[in-house]
C-alpha cells in the first residue's frame, strides 16, 4: 500500500491532496522514481526488474526531520531545566567533546542510524562550533548518500569560552565547508548562527555576507523558543522592535532559512515570515520537554500568512528521534489548544510538507517521477497493542476513510519499531531484523 | 539493584524516601516478601533457595494504574474529539460488545496480559455497565492473582439506551458482585458509577448506601476532567455549588474513593477531597489527548491540604499502558506549569505513592516484609538509544545522584521494552523473549 501527498491538506480537501495505491508499484532506477503505478497496470512493463513485495505494510516517502541537534544523542533526558540553563548544564559540555573529529565522526555514524531505524531520511542538523565535527557529520552522510542539510554552529558571545569562534574565524571555516560541502551529492549547506543569544550583531552581518556570497545555501537557526531567551534577544539587541527583526537586519530571513520552534511569535513577525518563504520547525516533544510553550500551527498555517511548517524532533530537548512519536506529541500540543492534527496532515508534514519547508520539493517529498527514491516501509500491526486496534480494519486497506484511521493510529501509537525497512536513494539501508 | 520508597518524596527529602541496594536479595515464601538486605549480609540463611540473578537491571515493585478503563483498549487512539463526543462516537458503541461474556472475558486476558507487559501488577479498572464484564474481569484477573480494584460501571441517563441500567438493577447487580468478589483472593471492588451526568441522583444516593452498606469497598468515578463535562454536570445538578460537592452529597467522598483526572478543581473542592482522605489519579497521557487540560499537581501534593496521587494511564483515552510512558508525558504536562517531576517523585507515584492512593500500602508498594511480591524488573539499556544515553554511567550504579539520572532517563525514554520480568505475587507472570 502506497501513501504520499500530491498537495496540501491544510489548504486544500485532505482527500484530493493524498495518494493512496491499496496494490501499487514503485518503479526505482539508479536511487530514483521512475514510475508510481498500480500494480496491475505497470507491472507489465517490469517484468524482468527485481521485485520487493510488502503486502499488508504502508509504503510512505521517507521522514524528514525539519530540526535536530546531532551532538546532543548522549544528553537527550537531561532532568529538570529550561532552555538556557539546560544549554549550559548539559549540551555545552557535550558538545566540547565535538572538537575531536574520531568522537564527532562516530557519534554521527550513531545519529545516521538512529535515524535510519526511524524512517527519517533527511534532516535539518544542528553540528557544533567546531568545523571539523561538519566534516565528520558529512562524511558520514556521503557515506549513506543521504539528503542532508547541516552547518557548522557560529557562537562568538553567552556560551563558554572552550565553545566561542571569532567572525573572522566562523567566515572563514564555513565558507571552506560551504565550498566542499554544498551540493557535494546529496549535501547541502546551511549557515548555522546558534541563535541571536550567542552572535553579535557583527557575527549575524557575516552569515548574511555568506548567503549572499553563496545564495544556494540555508539558514538554519533558532527563535522565539523561550519567553526569558526572548527577554534576553531583545536586551542584546535593543534597537529591535522584536526577534524576527534581529535576524531581518542580518539578511538572514531567506526563502531558504528554517527558524526552529517560533512559538512566541507576534502575527507581525508571522506575517513577515510569510513573505520572505521562510519555514518553522515545530518541535513539540522538545517544546513539552524544556516547558517552551505551546506552538501555534493554525496561525503559521494560515490562509492569509501561511508559514512553510516542517516538523522537529529537536533531539536532545526532544526525547525521541521518532517522527511518529513526534506526531503524537504534536496533536496533543494543538489538542490543548482546541485544535486538530489529521493524520493526513501530521504524515503531510513529516514528508511534502517538509520537503517544501526545506525548498526540497523537486527533489524529495513524494513518490513523483524523477525524484530520489526515499522510501519507507512501516507495519501497522507491529506490537500487540497495535494488532489488536487495528484488527477490525479490513486488509487490504480500501478506502480512505479507512486509511485516515489506520494512520492516525499509526501516529499515536508507533515508533521505531513500526519501521520494516528504509530506503535511501533506492537502496535499503536499514532493515528491521 | 533494588530500588523502592519508604517515604513519600514530595514532603521528605529525596534521599532519605528512596531505598536503593546495588546488590541485594530479595527473599520471597508463598507469594510474600520475607526480607530485602544486602546480598553479601543476608545470603547464607538462604543457601537452598532459587535465585533469580538480574545483574545491571533495576528492580522495583510492581507498577500501579491508578486509573485505566479495560473495555477501551480496541478504541485507543481514535481521532479528533473531546470528551463528551469521544464517549458518543467510539467508547460506547465499543463498550456495548462487553454484554457478551465471552468478548468481555477475552478483552480481560489481553488486556492484563498488556498490563503485565508493561510491568503494571495492580489497576483501578472500570469495566462497562454489565455484570458480565465484571465477572469476566475477575475471572481473568483471579487466575492471574493479579491485585485488582473493579466494578460495574452505573449509568441510567445520557447514554445510549443500550448501555442505561436502573437504580434498583445497579444495586442489585453491584450487591452480587460485591458478595462474590470483594476480598477474594486479591480481587476488591469498586462501586462505580461513570461519572455524575450519566448517573441520576437517585443512583448516585444508591451508590452511597452500598458503601454504607459495604464499608470496605472503593468508590471509583470521574471528577473535573473538561470544562464542557463540568458545565454540563452543574446544570444537571443545580442545587450544588461545585463538582465535588455533587459526589459528597450522597456520600461518595471518602477515604477509599479514587477520582480521576481532577484537573479543573477549586481550591476548596482540592481541600474537601484533603481532608475526606479521597485520591486523584493524574492522568496525563489522556488529559493531553483529549485536550482536557493540565493537572496542577503541585496544588494536589499541597503540604497544607495534600491529596492522594496516583498515575493512570486511562486507556482508551491514554494512548499507552505504559506507566514508563505515562510518566514522560506527567513530566512535560508539569513543566508546562514551571512545575518539576524528579525521577524520585515519579516512581514514587507509579509505586509506594500509587498503593497509599488506593489503600493498599499495607499490601504493595515497596519491598517491606510481609508486602505481596508483586515485583517488576527493568533493563535501562534496552534501545540503542538508552544504551548510547547511558553509556557514561558506571555499572553497577553506585551513587544515588546516578540512579537519579538513570532513573530520569528510563521514564523518558522507556516503554513496555524494557521490562524484562513481571512477578506477581512471588511468580513470573511475563517474561520478556
Amino acid at each position: 500500500m502506497f501513501l504520499d501527498f500530491v498537495d496540501d491538506p491544510f489548504y486544500e480537501d485532505e482527500k484530493k491532496c493524498v495518494r493512496f495505491l491499496a496494490d501499487g508499484l514503485l518503479v526505482i532506477e539508479n536511487g530514483t522514481i521512475k514510475e508510481l503505478g498500480l500494480y496491475e497496470n505497470i507491472f507489465s512493463k517490469y517484468r524482468n526488474c527485481q521485485v520487493d513485495h510488502y503486502p499488508g505494510y504502508l509504503i510512505l516517502p521517507g521522514f524528514i526531520d525539519a530540526h535536530v541537534h546531532y551532538s546532543q544523542m548522549k544528553i537527550i533526558a537531561s532532568y529538570g531545566k529550561k532552555l538556557l540553563d539546560w544549554l549550559g548544564s548539559y549540551v555545552f559540555p557535550e558538545e566540547n567533546k565535538f572538537k575531536d573529529y574520531e568522537y564527532a565522526r562516530a557519534a554521527a555514524s550513531l545519529f545516521l542510524d538512529e535515524l535510519l531505524r526511524n524512517g527519517t531520511t533527511t534532516a535539518a542538523v544542528f553540528t557544533t562550533v567546531h568545523p571539523q565535527s561538519v566534516d565528520a557529520f558529512f562524511e558520514e552522510s556521503n557515506k549513506r548518500d543521504m539528503r542532508m542539510i547541516a552547518g557548522k554552529v557560529m557562537m562568538d558571545r553567552q556560551a563558554p569560552h572552550y565553545l566561542l569562534d571569532t567572525t573572522e574565524q566562523s567566515y572563514e571555516e564555513s565558507k571552506r565547508l560551504i565550498r566542499k560541502w554544498h551540493g557535494n551529492g546529496r549535501q547541502l549547506y546551511a549557515v548555522t548562527p546558534r541563535f541571536a543569544i550567542t552572535s553579535t550583531r557583527q557575527q549575524l552581518n557575516m552569515a548574511g555576507r555568506l548567503k549572499e556570497e553563496f545564495p544556494g545555501v540555508y539558514i538554519h537557526t533558532h527563535l522565539a523558543e523561550n519567553v526569558d531567551e526572548i527577554r534576553l534577544t531583545l536586551d542584546l539587541f535593543p534597537d529591535c522592535a522584536d526577534y524576527v527583526k534581529v535576524y531581518e537586519e542580518s539578511g538572514l530571513v531567506t526563502d531558504k532559512s528554517i527558524f526552529a520552534h517560533g512559538i512566541h511569535l507576534s502575527d507581525s513577525e508571522m506575517k513577515r515570515l510569510s513573505k520572505a518563504g521562510s519555514a518553522v520547525a515545530f518541535c513539540p516533544t522538545s517544546n513539552l520537554f524544556l516547558g517552551s510553550g505551546l506552538f501555534n500551527l493554525a496561525k503559521a498555517k494560515s490562509r492569509a500568512n501561511p508559514v512553510h511548517v516542517g516538523v522537529g524532533t529537536d533531539v536532545g530537548a526532544g526525547t525521541t528521534l521518532s517522527l511518529l512519536r513526534t506526531l503524537d506529541e504534536a496533536y496533543k500540543v494543538l489538542g490543548l489548544q482546541n485544535q486538530k492534527l489529521s493524520a493526513f496532515k501530521g504524515f503531510y508534514l513529516l514528508t511534502l510538507g517538509g520537503a517544501r519547508g526545506l525548498s526540497l520539493e523537486g527533489k524529495i517529498g513524494n513518490f513523483d517521477a524523477g525524484k530520489e527514491a526515499d522510501v519507507v516501509v512501516l507495519d501497522p500491526r507491529t506490537t500487540s497493542l497495535q494488532q489488536h486496534r487495528n484488527s477490525h480494519h479490513p486488509q487490504p486497506l480500501s478506502n480512505i476513510r479507512d486509511v485516515s484511521e489506520q494512520l492516525f493510529a499509526l501516529m499515536c501509537l508507533g515508533d521505531e519499531r513500526v519501521v520494516v525497512k528504509t530506503y535511501v536513494a533506492g537502496s535499503v539501508l536499514y532493515s528491521r531484523n
